[in-house]
């Protein structure tokens, strides 16, 4: 697969939307534009040289699985060691431990590159990441210094070990047992099911990070434990030691990410070390969770974006009917697709979509960046965007994968090109680390009412302050064109949620009909803000200014209307769909 | 896979809601409720005994191709040999040659229920039948009687050739040449691709309709002729003559319908058969395209309906979760997945679209058999429709799989569950056959003004008349329930009609650029129509009826407007998409 790194658009948030250096965000003053261009061209080149290229063998190979080892597709070992030789695992993580101190928002973005390239490969360190901050944050002293510098380097990988065949979103039936051997270690017995990278051949040892039961806890999602469980146990001395009760019982066959292993494994009295406390395992998975919804949130994000350049390079090149009402190059056998309007509305659809997205996701990382800087305002407003990110933008992304192979006719359909597994791939991102239906669960059920509301209030806040700025500041045209949509359809928003005030108390049934509308919603609003202030960073009179300001027009006009559907289904009588008996399914 | 004939619903279609049997249609009044039952329940044991069995079988193994030679999987031959023995391959087709005569509509839900089972393997005898029926509209009464009965009984299977490596949608780039012999055949070479079923070990003889270019003809769609090209010459007395010069030289690895072959067909001097007149080739073939497109039509539709039908038995089935505010079975450790209101959501979203979509199938199926008797109004209604029924079908069918395979949550990717393999073997509808964008296209640019705007015209119409004799007939609720959205919901249709009037004329392009939306806003509103009309003749009291009421009733609020949304798009500037350079994309 080719690729091609966004890095002007790069650029332009970083530095004309987002001002990321004159921020105030603690690590940010060192960002500025040529410190930025030179890490992100050079992960540019790694992803498009070294990733890309192994992009479609990794589907089409896929992992072996053979008497409990698994083979990695040919040439993602190769392409692994050079990620790992340019630091790229260690980027955002802590100096004390291996890490290079750069802020999350510089992983994020290469992020993005790296995961447009070859999801499949990125996933191995992207959970690794994970794996990281979760011992960061709760393990012991001994502990992160076994695990976290032996992470930093990718010389070991994570996982995170949830699921059981019984139990997928409710943590509650999970049956996992770690007994207690008296010597501070535990005995680690069960089964789980789709853990990705679970085993493999690409690292020398792989650290699980397990939920289990410590017996005498209590019943549900309050008596769950977390351990680490290696495949091979650390001698103090930092090698290898014994090899541990824990095997790749089978892989599964799927639908996409058949580079990366989905592992059945199976733990037989495997020694297990406590994260935390007994009993408190799921607040220290959440913090792994937490940060691995917004890696799906890229992956969603990425894989329309690699779509997206796949397709427009098509329609650049494949010549199919003529232009209305003249011929574009009369001496030509036909006209190049992107002469026909609805192949441009479809790729200014996507387009407005993966720059509005690419935004986003910066954005968001800010609040994260100052949250761990310790503002407790950024870290309520990361808490709710946590699932509209990791819902919208994948929800929005496996559907850009789709109108972007619906460009390639038939031949997208096929395996000799690469929109398929773009399809196939992106496909997950909906699913895993909590399928887009609990994300918005968890928005609306939770994430809303947080605090008393707090973050929501906050988030109304700062698009109100921006749309009376931004009005201030530039003249009737950019208000009626970039400003107006953005008021209306934060008036769908405010709509919505006294909505879920009004009817959340008495029939929270009926506020969860609406809560995928909603996170849709406060998308299209996320999306609308990001859109006003490119366009209003875009003020040159160059190709890429223009381009911005066209798409962010089309995105006022033709996408964050939306709203209003989404408020009018919030709005509407959930009584035909709460009502209807389950056997009339 | 298994599978369960919607026998219930197609009754109430049928008799209650279309009360086909009095409905003047010719060959109707046979259609009364005991002969429609006894032959759709044998249709639905056959799909439910012999086809869904095999399905997933065809799925995982494909078809094989060794040295010219395709192998359909496991258990096929025997599925299709159980269909030809029911004579279900010939059920509409004339009874001159081989058919039993029934009307289209009978054709169009059995069929239904046979691609919902096993999708790829119908697609065989599906291809068949628009070749019975170009032959039958085009062909010679030498090639009428040479090749129909053999179609009917399905001894020999047909295909579609139009595709070439440059040559998908704009069929005046193509070059496949056929000289004339001077003996009446013809000299055909060149190279076919994406041709389903061209080559496998199904039938005896395999005739491929070639579009080709006889030299001395118009440049462009203009010259084209369709020719008759056997795998072996028929002998004057019906065996099977000489191996003729065409072969498959590969077959494609493709993203769906494993099941069936997806071929690249050689023509070297191979011997043809002109159909009708040379260079009004492409006429007949669009009455094979025409009966294609609706046939992938009813291919969305159905793997939406198989798909639904996946996903409701496990949210009955599969324990997640509680419901609020009290569990629903406090005796098990977790209650239903239906319990929860985004899980009813998306099930009410995606039956509200499936038996919306079977009952415009049928109404669709109506308008042809009118037309068949020589309806000039209703042949003009099925033309409007035919785009309108492929893309909207297809699109939204596609949306069902995914929303379907989301239930599963992880099991849904897969592949021991059939999800991946509906969402797959779906995605191929909104491609084939004229993608859904050029589907629009031919709806806003041709269907829209043909006999100047009589066709839509007689739409709106129908869909009024409706509006005021059901307010008549019905009470105030019903009016507000099921006309008033009905009725918004087309004055939004009118208001895009008059948009592209005004526009049409002096900016072709601004019109297209909202097709897929109005291709979209009409599917909606015949939707609309389909409900309203079920709703009123829902009106017992039974489990069935309250069902289908509380159903409608989820269409009109949540699902049907979308309609101004789409209107919105129509209405929007579409400068910013038509002026984007193609150097910026």
């Amino acid at each position: 697969m080719s690729y091609a790194p966004p890095l002007d658009d790069l650029a332009f948030l970083l530095h004309r939307v987002f001002e990321v250096a004159r921020s105030g965000i603690p690590g940010y003053a060192e960002l500025d534009p040529d410190t930025t261009a030179a890490i992100l061209s050079e992960a540019g080149r790694l992803a498009t040289e070294r990733l890309a290229p192994v992009s479609r063998a990794g589907d089409l190979e896929g992992c072996r699985f053979e008497n409990g080892v698994v083979r990695v597709p040919e040439g993602f070992k190769a392409a692994y060691d050079a990620v790992r030789a340019g630091g790229w695992t260690a980027l955002d993580l802590d100096p004390d431990y291996g890490g290079q101190g750069m802020p999350t928002l510089m992983n994020s973005i290469t992020g993005e590159m790296f995961v447009a390239a070859n999801m499949a490969l990125d996933m191995y360190w992207g959970l690794t990441h994970g794996a990281y901050n979760a011992i960061h944050a709760h393990g012991t002293a001994e502990q992160k210094a076994t695990y976290l510098p032996k992470f930093a380097s990718g010389e070991w990988t994570g996982t995170m070990n949830l699921t059981e065949p019984q139990c997928g979103t409710d943590l509650g039936l999970l049956r996992t047992r770690a007994e207690p051997r008296g010597d501070g270690t535990y005995s680690v017995s069960g089964q789980k099911i789709f853990i990705s990278s679970g085993e493999h051949d690409l690292a020398e040892n792989i650290i699980h990070l397990v939920l289990a039961r410590i017996p005498g806890g209590p019943p549900g999602v309050k008596g769950l434990s977390l351990l680490i469980v290696p495949k091979f146990l650390p001698t103090p001395e930092g090698t290898l030691g014994a090899r541990n009760g824990v095997s790749c019982g089978a892989i599964e066959r799927k639908m996409g990410i058949h580079g990366n292993p989905t592992c059945v494994m199976n733990y037989d009295g495997a020694t297990g070390f406590l994260i935390g406390e007994p009993h408190r395992g799921l607040r220290a998975m959440f913090t792994m969770m937490n940060e691995a919804r917004l890696a799906v949130a890229a992956q969603g994000l990425a894989q329309g974006a690699a779509a997206l350049a796949q397709a427009s390079a098509y329609a650049r090149d494949r010549r199919q009917g003529r232009a209305l009402p003249a011929p574009a190059e009369p001496g030509a056998p036909a006209d190049p697709l992107i002469v026909h309007p609805d192949i441009r509305r479809a790729l200014m659809d996507m387009r407005a979509f993966v720059e509005g997205g690419r935004a986003l996701m910066i954005w968001d990382a800010m609040f994260l960046d100052r949250a761990r800087a310790g503002d407790a305002e950024a870290e309520g407003l990361a808490a709710l965007l946590t699932p509209v990110l990791k819902g919208f933008l994948t929800d929005r992304g496996f559907a850009a994968t789709v109108e972007a192979q619906q460009v390639f006719g038939g031949h997208g359909y096929i395996e000799d090109w690469p929109m398929s597994q773009l399809v196939r791939d992106a496909r997950i991102t909906m699913i895993y680390e909590g399928t887009n239906g609990i994300q918005a669960l968890d928005l609306v059920g939770r994430k809303l009412a947080q605090d008393g509301g707090a973050p929501m209030r906050a988030f109304l806040a700062i698009v109100k302050d921006f749309l009376r700025e931004a009005e201030a500041g530039t003249d009737a045209e950019f208000k009626a064109t970039f400003l107006d949509p953005l008021a209306a359809a934060i008036g769908d928003l405010e709509a919505a949620v006294l909505t879920f005030l009004r009817v959340g108390m008495t029939n929270p049934n009926a506020a969860l009909a609406g809560s995928t509308d909603f996170l849709h919603l406060l998308g299209l609003v996320c999306l609308g803000l990001m859109w006003a202030r490119m366009a209003r960073a875009a003020d040159g009179d160059t190709a890429f200014d223009r381009a911005k300001r066209l798409t962010a027009r089309h995105y006022m006009t033709r996408l964050l209307p939306e709203t209003a559907l989404r408020r009018a289904r919030i709005e509407a009588d959930p009584e035909p769909l709460l009502t209807l008996p389950a056997e009339a399914f």
